[in-house]
């Protein structure tokens, strides 16, 4: 089963040569889940061959145009080729005002249903949750409100020990049951607990976008043990006032929060275009967490299925 | 002095893996003029390294999101970059009403002064004029209102024959009033007419933009002789019929207007998604009229001095 996120963009406010504003995609068992959807991103879909048709629901963190400017070209485009399914979009209140507005000054009628989930941007909870995959808003420290995304895959029923299967007959009502969590009566009244009999072949995987935020503690319980972190680093260590002025967080506070939140693998991104490379930044959260990589735009980071013995 | 155009977007509606939609500029005499400004124009300014700060006016040929949806952005990066110098755009007066709806939104308070210039798309005029560049409105046909516009160098003053001057040993006072027009009268009352003294070293320079439009031969007058025209083709000459419903001309068509209008070169473009490549709607082209290019997203089309003898 896929799991892996495509940086679209990873610049901040400003564009670079090299570099389009911030969205993401997570594929997530075939699944695409758009994360912000700056100007550019429908291009950044196309180049890379990401199916576009296949996007159904997508998260904005907070209304900057650097995170929402693509979306009425993307809509747009949906609309062009005739799209049927349904587009879900996840994000503060006020954008379903503008995204309104400029749906109707641009197009006449949508092809589509477009439904729009109003996220409480100071609360932590369960904003989607397919049965396959589950997620949960994390609140933001930035100039406006804003909110991380926690993408989750939920765990599926257990297998169940073959050698137990024979040894006590169980019939398939039996094994259904067990399966969703009962324990086993014996005919003697023994009891035998469901978890001698289940097991899973492998671990739920996990990625958590984090941006745009100030360095923010609270988020430390909130993804702790992901599989992959992105964490926005807009300035080197050295430009730390600046981060706190304009609500970001430097390449050394992205990996410290990564570090106490014991997740696997760390991205950063939303880099300021003051800097012509980003090697310090990358040096800068490596000396603290060395699981990390600096976001390329086009760039697929997999997390890998995790079996158990 | 350069007359050199860039083209940004060469796509229709839908931006494919190598063309984004439409933006061209023009720079006249390192005056940057832009037309059109479709989502992603900021990431093909930079990509390209055209001094974003030198676009000072700003030309929108109508209001569909494929030649509208990269001005926020445009205008954010202005902002955030702290531009001071006003910022002139000529569309629709539409056009105003959402760019403040979408301004107040995003950005907190412009930091240069935005001035608005309603066009009338259904009229031929000159809609400004600096001295030096004069750009007239050509209206076209389209699914709404549609305006093409015509940049024109202006005649400066001429030369005078060196040897009339010393013929006649002119004072200045004379060269100055020969320059600006008048004829000579000689001191035995014999006049000898301006025309005789004068002459201009290169011709003027002009280049057209006619997207998005259906076959007009309204326009052959109005953009005769130009240097360098460029007509959207956004079809091959077999799809004439969508042409005629989605407002658009074909390859076949935008060459006839290059062909009667007498004009030197002729590039076509905002082509349709659906042609993998463009070489059959070029090969269509060619065939009306030889002097034909087709547009490609980074291309740089000068058109040279034009020196007589």
């Amino acid at each position: 089963m896929t799991f892996s996120v495509t940086i679209l963009g990873s610049s901040s406010a400003l564009p670079t040569s090299t570099r389009f504003p911030s969205a993401h995609v997570l594929n997530a068992h075939e699944r695409l889940f758009l994360i912000d959807c700056a100007e550019g991103t429908q291009m950044q879909l196309r180049r890379l061959h990401i199916k576009m048709s296949k996007i159904n629901h997508i998260f904005i963190s907070h209304l900057h145009g650097d995170h929402t400017l693509g979306l009425v070209g993307l809509i747009s485009t949906f609309n062009l080729v005739g799209r049927k399914s349904d587009l879900h979009i996840y994000a503060n209140a006020k954008l379903e005002e503008n995204l309104t507005y400029n749906l109707n000054f641009f197009i006449e009628e949508l092809t589509f249903k477009l439904i729009f989930h109003a996220v409480e941007q100071n609360k932590h909870q369960v904003i989607y949750d397919d049965g396959k995959i589950v997620v949960e808003s994390l609140p933001l420290r930035h100039r406006v409100p804003a909110t991380g995304f926690l993408f989750r895959e939920k765990r599926g029923l257990p297998n169940i020990r073959k050698e137990l299967i024979e040894k006590y007959s169980l019939s398939l009502a039996e094994i259904s049951s067990i399966k969703n969590g009962s324990d086993l009566t014996l005919p003697d009244g023994q009891l035998i607990p469901n978890n001698d009999f289940t097991y899973y072949s492998s671990e739920t995987r996990a990625y958590a976008y984090c941006s745009d935020t100030l360095y923010s503690e609270r988020l430390v319980g909130l993804i702790r043990n992901v599989d992959l972190l992105y964490h926005e680093a807009t300035f080197a260590n050295d430009d730390i006032k600046l981060a706190k002025v304009t609500g970001h967080s430097t390449a050394g506070q992205a990996a410290t929060i990564e570090s106490k939140s014991g997740a696997t693998k760390l991205i950063i991104g939303h880099f300021s275009s003051r800097y012509k490379n980003v090697d310090l930044i990358l040096k800068e959260a490596k000396e603290i967490f060395e699981n990390t990589i600096a976001a390329e735009d086009g760039q697929v980071i997999e997390v890998p299925v995790k079996r158990n013995n």
